[in-house]
């Protein structure tokens, strides 16, 4: 999903990092739309980056920007411990070897997305730039020891790479999923279509948001900032909004009225409250804005860009 | 060394964790030497961790505790990435999945020795438990890994591991080596043998210390506690003693008179100044310490034990 946005946003801007992009390669496990009306020519390529031979095809005309987004996600890779090392994990070091190998000349810029999973409870209220990688789930570890290689081979001067952890993305286009997390969409998204989503936690829950738009603008910014600002920590905590629940669907009222927000039922499901209860709540990402990241200042936002980017501008449920 | 010294050790005890020790294998990629006097059945196996079948081999009969000690070095990682991934990390991944795919019966105690290297500069004067993992060489990496790993396969229920984070060892025994941290001890070590040891940074530079009979308490104190102590966080910086050169040289002299200390010769060397520079100082271990974890308590008796264990209880050089 971030992967098409980001193709759609450098199809729009035409440039990357104060240059004009050339050519792009959309490679993934399923066939990738390519970007309509883009000004550079796009390659679509089907491959497991787990695979013989898959890297050594994506790196073979040198590109000067990686963005890896790719991963076996969070309940797959608990549920199949082999298949998240082998993607989140081997794939990684292929692609990273596949680069130290390729000759010494060549030291691309590589925008890795990792994930606020790589932290565990217990955490204080607030996290830090200084927090310590402890996570309670094979995916966080699987993104944490991808941000360790990172850090590696930039330093051994192999590659030149960056490291984000993007927050949870929302609103999530598309339809409710199985994923833990997907509640924090679904009670805004579903509701502003007319249909009624489930709430499994109390009001009470805080969580770290940022948009789509947000998340695509953390990789362009990353590939375009001088890493040297970095040092040898080469990946960062990204901005975001830390909000409850309630929060949220106060900001649902005040855009889209009390109508909508009443789709929003409450089941509470003890499993899915155990999960987030691990999960950490707002971050005070400090290197990061630095930099100049930027998310979105409050949550109403958060929901306007959904009505801009997925739903043309209006509320397909506020006249039903 | 700290694995001949384990073996001893367990030779001499003949217990561990409460259980009679009944049979020990050594495995190094050179023969190592089984211990004297033992009351169990020693096996010495050669065999690197990262090929094929080593794995397997050292899980036949299902060993109750594994000390994964096995490492490529700092300078040797560093000269060579390659080799140092390979053992450092795919022979630890080996070995975990090993045990994995065991059978489910089968959870294995796996103390791992780690390093204070996982940790880089920035830091503070005093490093608490919770200092994040930003290590500044590929050794360091690849144990950081290596601790990730462990948690995630203990959080998993595959094994019940423990990892530990050594002080730097002194006084190592043996020839001075051209490891950078060598000078530690060549500085103890060689003027009580009546040779000149040569001191190459400024004698206020403060470092982590426990000797080597620590090492090997840590080690069997590890196989020894209850892991459920430790929740999800697998891996522990060890005690020491933080002192500075000088306060290492005004042991020596305590201990063994002028004569022996005047056979340090200062001479300062820009590029291992360079190094000892981004490394840890001091360390307050509170969760090792708590857990019944302990190292000696000043460097005098860091300078005893080495009288002790390594030179009979005399100072060869005291007559000279």
């Amino acid at each position: 999903m971030v992967g098409a946005k980001l193709a759609e946003r450098l199809a729009r801007d035409g440039m990357l990092a104060g240059m004009p992009v050339a050519h792009v390669r959309l490679a993934d496990v399923v066939e990738s739309g390519s970007p309509a009306r883009a000004g550079f020519d796009a390659e679509v390529v089907v491959g497991d980056l787990g695979d013989d031979g898959v890297v050594a095809d994506l790196l073979e005309d040198c590109p000067d920007v990686i963005f890896h987004l790719a991963a076996v996600v969070s309940a797959a890779a608990e549920r199949d411990l082999g298949q998240g090392y082998r993607v989140n994990l081997d794939g990684m070091r292929l692609l990273l070897d596949g680069i130290r190998t390729r000759g010494i000349d060549y030291r691309p810029r590589v925008v890795l997305a990792s994930s606020i999973a790589v932290f565990g409870a217990p955490f204080p209220e607030v996290i830090g730039d200084e927090q310590l990688l402890a996570p309670l789930t094979s995916y966080g570890t699987q993104k944490a020891i991808a941000e360790l290689l990172l850090s590696d081979y930039s330093r051994r001067g192999f590659l030149d790479g960056i490291g984000l952890r993007l927050p949870t993305i929302c609103v999530r286009p598309g339809k409710p999923n199985a994923a833990a997390s997907g509640f924090f969409s679904n009670i805004i998204r579903e509701p502003l279509n007319g249909e009624e989503a489930v709430l499994p936690v109390p009001d009470d829950t805080r969580h770290w948001h940022a948009s789509p738009r947000s998340a695509v603008g953390f990789l362009v910014h990353a590939a375009t900032i001088d890493t040297g600002l970095l040092g040898d920590r080469r990946c960062l905590t990204m901005p975001g909004v830390s909000v409850t629940v309630a929060e949220q669907i106060e900001a649902l009222r005040r855009v889209a009225g009390d109508e909508v927000v009443r789709r929003i039922r409450r089941a509470p499901d003890e499993s899915i409250m155990a999960i987030v209860a691990g999960w950490p709540r707002d971050f005070d990402p400090r290197r990061a804005r630095a930099l100049g990241f930027s998310a979105e200042t409050d949550f109403e936002e958060i929901i306007r860009i959904h009505i801009e980017d997925e739903l043309g501008g209006t509320i397909p449920a506020a006249g039903v």
